[in-house]
């Protein structure tokens, strides 16, 4: 087998064509791939999922706004025009940067150019046991889950004759005010709010308590201050609590602690000495989400390369490998340093600027053109929305917020969409959701088994560890 | 507890308005639900999903037509305009005739009057093992599940270096020629077809089998003979391969055998004895489908009751269990005969119909009017579709097939479709899959461990028993 596999690499080598790995068909690998249409090249894309998922509005699905198939498109349909690839279905295990081999299980795949852009999952920053108690959205199965576990919360309060057991299941903590916190906090307390108002007869939807946790003194700390502000102002319009200077110092099936984010943060703000105890807060919840951190994907080790404190690769001005000049790391996968010495943050516009500019670079060097050779990242502006009719926008000096500012979110999600078809069909329940207050996908569908205390569906949400032996007010 | 349990029932049994306790919010469940609107009734829903179903479409999300949104409608949206009716999400355990309980996980609900009308599911006839293999679809998690294994089939297939596993992976076998194996058929069939064709460059999904086998003489065997005869006319012009008289004797993960179905079959056609050995026939196939038989839900057992072959509960002609005029079954979980001493099918326009029947007498007897004490089913016409354009129809001596009958399929099953956003997105879905042969919900989500072979999602496809340690062909 060994014989055979090495024969298949030399026939590679022995193609005319430069072979064109890219690992991941995310924002970063598309746009590097869709660049590379009209050069002599031959393309494969290896992905771990048969589709590209618009993650940006994730969040839709986790909260019953969006179905999954709205915001995902079949990487083969996106690229079955463009003859000079080819998709693999598979997870990468491992590169072997001296035989320019990628191993995926079941195989291996040689390379003449590797794209590395593989993105992020999540990171519990030394806590992976909250994983099972607080589950982050990073991809369709994690949006689905939460879909399924706000859900029966809503039916298991209904349900439950126990007003203490009540209060935690309408509970929601969100963990992380960044763009995706702020959009599921929003989004939840709608939910609660306005979608769910008239389902229920033995609770009141209005009566759940929504709150957003951020470590930072403000929510979206990216974004510009006056806009933290009008998002805090919209979330608490909402009735969403807004928690700012705090982190979670425990999270478990009951609920979390949370307590001031940290001395060095207090002591900016305040001059005066803190305890080295700091006062904390214990708030009973049922459902926990985790919005806080993320993790690139192994793509460091793989490469044998260094990484900055969240795994990402550390990459030259030109975006490859150092010593490498084959190998690009792009999209979440890289840090990436701008102009003024800050990483890059891991956005979609920043990971397609990094695809079409590797794109342009592979095909200066089959011309034997000369090019930059450094990535320069250009901002065109940040956007997150709160909620039906809000959000905030940023494009250099102009600043939006409310409805203006959410027609834009709106306009450029779409725009951005892949496919004319889920264009049409998300704004579609983008409509009808406005104007019925209504939400098309308020399903709970498969098992959840994360934390062994949520039924499978299609078991009444009443049985309950906390509340066992418990008759039901029926 | 028990006290407890006992106080509730008193207190319920104490109210002045009738207690109706409908298990089940299918078609039957619903239809006697909405009929006993402006009743002076309370009453209470129990279902194990949060959603009512909209079965007759179901197939489509198996084969990537629709997503499971667009004919899933959560149940309290449904009825939050009702305000007589409750909705509990729960799993019937048992019913307790005498003290007039329905036993739920976690608790238990008093009753006057009892609407039992929880459905039927898949049944394999004594070959409960075979369920692994060939999944069949009932449930929303069925048909993405179906999804899943169709697809990852064709990746499989573009992936493998051996031709025998090629081959075996584009073999569909579907076993029941009835409704929903004509329309899985012929949905895979457009699929690799129509769809697929330009996605794939090392296989051409043309090269797909897809097999329908049939125990009885002719397919879609309820509807009269020309129409059956014009579905396999429409199906075979699909590609389909219908193969009628047979019956699967082993189903296994690499194929099925088929023999002639049975020797009373064949002595009926044929006045020359078969030998008792029939002869058999392997197909290979890593996909197989089951049509071919379902089983009423376990009421009868809960309700102690005499049921027939299947499972279902035999009731008066009231539609009442006998000895109890207060317990009601309808729907797939009840056998009814109708006017030539037939049972009647398990179809939607059945269940809607005994459904307010049910309704209509319990009406009647709070009003103590006297009405016919005996269900009678006005059959209106049957309808099966085949594939893009084609469909066959029969209205009592009017019977049609092509075009137009399938215009009539997509106008009815639209029109029955509940919720105004159902109706629109999945008409919008039918017409971009019309003009453009794309299919929008072509995602492989989920986890699949039925069969220990299906690797879990984001595991590449190639990774296969058969062919392990195989290279794959890149």
């Amino acid at each position: 087998m060994r014989e055979r596999l090495i024969a298949a690499s030399r026939r590679a080598t022995e193609s005319p064509r430069l072979q064109v790995v890219v690992l991941g068909a995310g924002f970063a690998g598309l746009s590097a791939i869709k660049a590379l249409a009209r050069a002599a090249v031959d393309i494969k894309v290896v992905d771990r999922h048969n589709y590209h998922l618009f993650q940006p509005l994730l969040y839709q699905v986790a909260t019953a706004g969006l179905s999954p198939a709205e915001i995902a498109m079949p990487i083969r349909s996106i690229l079955s025009v463009q003859r000079n690839t080819k998709v693999l279905l598979g997870r990468v295990t491992g590169i072997d940067l001296r035989r320019r081999e990628v191993e995926i299980e079941g195989g291996r795949v040689y390379y003449d150019t590797l794209i590395v852009a593989t993105g992020a999952s999540h990171a519990y920053v030394g806590h992976n046991e909250w994983e099972s108690v607080a589950p982050a959205l990073k991809t369709i199965e994690d949006a689905t889950g939460i879909r399924r576990k706000i859900l029966i919360a809503f039916e298991r309060a209904e349900m439950t004759q126990s007003p203490d057991e009540r209060r935690r299941l309408l509970n929601f903590v969100i963990i992380g005010g960044g763009p995706t916190g702020v959009e599921l906090a929003g989004a939840i307390a709608e939910l609660a709010r306005k979608v769910l108002t008239a389902d229920f007869r033995n609770i009141d939807p209005h009566d759940a308590r929504i709150i957003l946790i951020e470590s930072n003194p403000r929510v979206l700390p990216n974004f510009p201050e006056k806009l933290s502000y009008s998002a805090k102002q919209a979330l608490e319009g909402l009735g969403v609590e807004v928690r700012v200077g705090k982190v979670a110092t425990t999270c478990d099936v009951d609920g979390v602690v949370i307590a001031d984010s940290s001395c060095k943060v207090a002591s900016e703000t305040a001059p005066v000495l803190k305890p080295r105890l700091a006062i904390t807060e214990r708030i009973e919840a049922r459902t926990i989400l985790w919005a806080a951190g993320v993790a690139a994907s192994p793509s460091a080790k793989w490469l044998n390369a260094q990484a900055d404190r969240v795994g990402r690769v550390i990459v030259g001005p030109d975006l490859t490998l150092p010593g490498h000049p084959e190998v690009f790391v792009i999209g979440d996968t890289a840090a990436v340093l701008d102009k003024v010495g800050k990483f890059l943050p891991g956005t979609a516009p920043v990971a397609k600027q990094q695809g079409r500019y590797v794109a342009q670079l592979i095909r200066a060097r089959l011309s034997e053109r000369r090019m930059p050779a450094h990535f320069s990242y250009r901002h065109h502006g940040s956007l997150a929305t709160i909620g039906r009719g809000t959000a905030v926008a940023e494009f250099g000096r102009l600043q939006l917020s409310g409805r203006i500012a959410w027609l834009l979110w709106g306009a450029v999600h779409v725009l951005f969409l892949i496919g004319f078809r889920n264009r049409i069909a998300v704004l579609l329940d983008w409509l009808w959701a406005y104007f019925t207050f209504g939400r098309g996908s308020r399903l709970i569908t498969g098992t959840a088994v994360e934390d062994g205390r949520e039924p499978p569906i299609g078991v009444t949400a009443a049985v309950d560890g906390a509340v066992a032996g418990e008759s039901m007010r029926l």
